[in-house]
């Protein structure tokens, strides 16, 4: 996948080849026209939103559908499976533990840690929870290279370090504090009250 | 507040406002250069993003750190509060209702709405929980300018169209669901997943 694809793009692909497989058994092409008409959405969209895969339409023809699915499945990275894990499993880790959409994308949480007694050795959402800890060896057990933090803004840092020393390099990061890292990590911050002050600016 | 602030620019201004407050009772005026030091940032960052306030610091001397704190302020729109009610008290809602960082930004969540009868009446984190069924007023109790939506994907269209309906045009939405609104309605999407995929790429 090309990391340069607007999240507003990339969070649409599912949705066409969920759409997409659910035609299986019908119709060999299918039109940019007829895939809008069925989303609601512009087909100009459509158009250059599947321009990011590999799949090529033909005029007046449309995309092979198995091809398109191929190249939605092969962009999202559904065939090249990535682990990730999720440190702090309160509210919002427990959200991210029982969410099942990061399937779509090839992602399968692997495993959530944290430090609370009555926590460690429980599973959550079918996901075992590992002592924050003795995450090192955890974090190695699962193989994972993704990490989401979620934890208090207080304890980010220390976490994002430990994480950085496990040899996790991409980071998504949901306390609201700026994270030091080394250059070759890669880190994404949700701020939701920043997302929220923002709209609240409009009213 | 411009609503064409970066959101990653936006994130470091409550930052920048903590640290000015830490230093209450110091010195009158306080240089980018040591505010960059003390929050270790670059100097340039620092400048660029006071420079959406409507503080201007002088030469050799710097800004005046209450007129500072008070631009501050009224940028994050802190002397401006608006109301805000999450739609969906699940593991993400009761995650949001907890967080304490929206009062940053002036934004005081009032209430949560959400369909399980265990859950209607009842408070969580101090905050009461309305049936969603009757949130037309529960909304216009609370004055809720603003709303987040936390329910499951398949529910969000219906409620958007339920708070369009109560008058709420502006929403930050966390169903990985793309939602159709009228124009003068201003949503923004959070899809967790997708950021992932996206850093996901870069591992």
């Amino acid at each position: 996948m090309k990391s340069d694809i607007p999240v507003i793009c990339l969070q649409r692909l599912p949705i066409y080849l969920n759409y997409l497989k659910s035609l299986e058994g019908g119709e060999t092409y299918i039109s940019s026209g007829a895939i809008a008409r069925a989303l609601n959405m512009g087909e100009v969209l459509v158009r250059k939103d599947l321009a990011y895969t590999s799949a090529t339409g033909r005029t007046r023809v449309g995309y092979n559908r198995d091809e398109l699915v191929a190249a939605l499945e092969d962009y999202l990275g559904c065939n090249n499976k990535k682990k990730a894990v999720i440190v702090g499993a309160g509210g919002l880790g427990q959200a991210l533990l029982s969410y099942g959409g990061f399937i779509n994308y090839g992602i399968e949480i692997a495993a959530a840690f944290d430090n609370d007694p009555s926590k460690i050795g429980k599973e959550i959402a079918g996901k075992p929870v590992f002592d924050v800890n003795n995450a090192q060896n955890g974090i190695r057990e699962t193989g994972a290279e993704l990490a989401v933090i979620c934890v208090p803004a207080y304890h980010a840092q220390e976490v994002v370090d430990m994480l950085v020393n496990c040899g996790v390099n991409a980071i998504l990061n949901f306390a609201p504090v700026l994270l030091k890292v080394p250059e070759n990590v890669n880190v994404r911050n949700i701020d939701v009250a920043a997302n929220l002050a923002i709209l609240a600016s409009s009213v």
